[in-house]
């Protein structure tokens, strides 16, 4: 299993996933889930994928390599036709390996996050499903999340807001989400690639891996245990039907 | 879906459930989930119950049948005996229905939790899977959950500690498990019900309803969330490579 997650605010956006990949119980490996594609003061995307990791490698394969000759991803003109143009790359995977995939009952299963921006255009974050269509994250609907989704999943709900959440905030919510979920379940694990993309910047100059001993993640985790334990303890005493004084 | 948990520790129990069920989205009804065999001064049960309500249904039918006529859980021996008690009314609803859900590819799935203590034997806690086998809680896995458990999972990770955590306080980190889950997931609803045991009373004075609108529950709630998102405001700001002074 994997968990990315990626938060989008009116200054811009947050990008980050675990490193774990597995096949089997017995093994368990790192793989890089975030990549990047940035012509700097033109275009800036970061992508974030989980899923069968045979079949992620091959969607970014694809790519890179259309936009190593300038096409795809390289000349797309909007946020959306980047979306679409992740989704048509899944599709031509599922083309390729989905019917050998199903005869031994392997489900073709590999999501992507693609956050970015174009020029002057807005910034802006999608979810591509299996099936290679789009999901935009809205000022409603402020953040997206791929894999073990279900751990990390409350600090988002409540506390990203599109308009009142800064990038350094933002930040720290994902990587509690994320270590949240490390935490609850094996399947997710270190180290941590993290993206900061803010408005308007068309560069990516705040990039990060944090290692299961970074100073800076284990001081967040840290810290996080003890407030979540001392704003339990001052939460007001349940009383009993009975108890009422 | 439902979310049942209950956390086990030195000085008792702390059961609690959601109230929800649904057959398809669009009907949402109240059902009860869970239920309690008590004999003051001697035995005291709690069970919690997720999965089909109406397999639900059929097995409380076998044990409060049993129960009345002075079977099964008016008689068993020990706590351990009691799960399996439990485990074989899960067995004989199987046999009564598996087959016929099965012909039209519903899974058989109900899940019990069972605590409570007999006699001067210790309190113990025990999750019955759908195949009538037990679990039970440990000092190092000192809570247990059924249903959608993953939302409000991190928390218990965090703060449940079978040595250090009073009743007082399971009972807050219940509601707050309960409550992330409800605000994340449509299908896990109120009212809340829960029942905290103290060990050794051999009877079962707090128990309370908790409906979306009690003065408790939205006083735990919304200081819940203000506290998480001021504890996360005061976690250190992460620092970038090429940022550091």
């Amino acid at each position: 299993m994997s968990y990315c997650l990626a938060i989008y605010t009116k200054l811009g956006l947050v990008l980050a996933s675990d490193s774990r990949t597995n096949a089997g119980l017995d093994q368990a490996n790192v793989a890089r889930k975030l990549y990047t594609f940035v012509k700097p003061g033109e275009r800036v995307f970061v992508l974030l994928t989980s899923g069968g990791l045979s079949l992620s490698q091959s969607v970014l394969a694809l790519l890179q390599s259309d936009y190593n000759a300038g096409y795809g991803l390289a000349n797309v003109a909007t946020m959306y036709d980047a979306a679409r143009c992740v989704g048509e790359a899944v599709r031509a995977v599922a083309a390729r390996d989905r019917q050998f995939l199903e005869r031994d009952n392997i489900g073709f299963n590999v999501n992507f996050l693609v956050g970015g921006q174009i020029d002057q255009q807005p910034h802006e974050l999608y979810l591509i499903y299996p099936q290679g269509n789009p999901l935009q994250a809205t000022p409603d609907c402020p953040f997206l999340q791929i894999g073990e989704s279900k751990y990390g999943r409350p600090i988002l709900d409540r506390a990203v807001k599109y308009d009142g959440t800064s990038l350094e905030q933002a930040t720290k919510l994902a990587l509690i989400s994320l270590d949240s979920t490390m935490r609850s379940n094996l399947t997710v694990g270190p180290p941590i690639d993290l993206a900061v993309y803010h408005a308007n910047e068309l560069r990516l100059r705040q990039q990060i891996r944090l290692s299961a001993d970074d100073p800076q993640l284990l001081a967040i985790r840290t810290q996080w245990e003890q407030e979540l334990r001392s704003a339990s303890q001052r939460l007001p005493v349940i009383q009993f039907p009975g108890e009422y004084s």
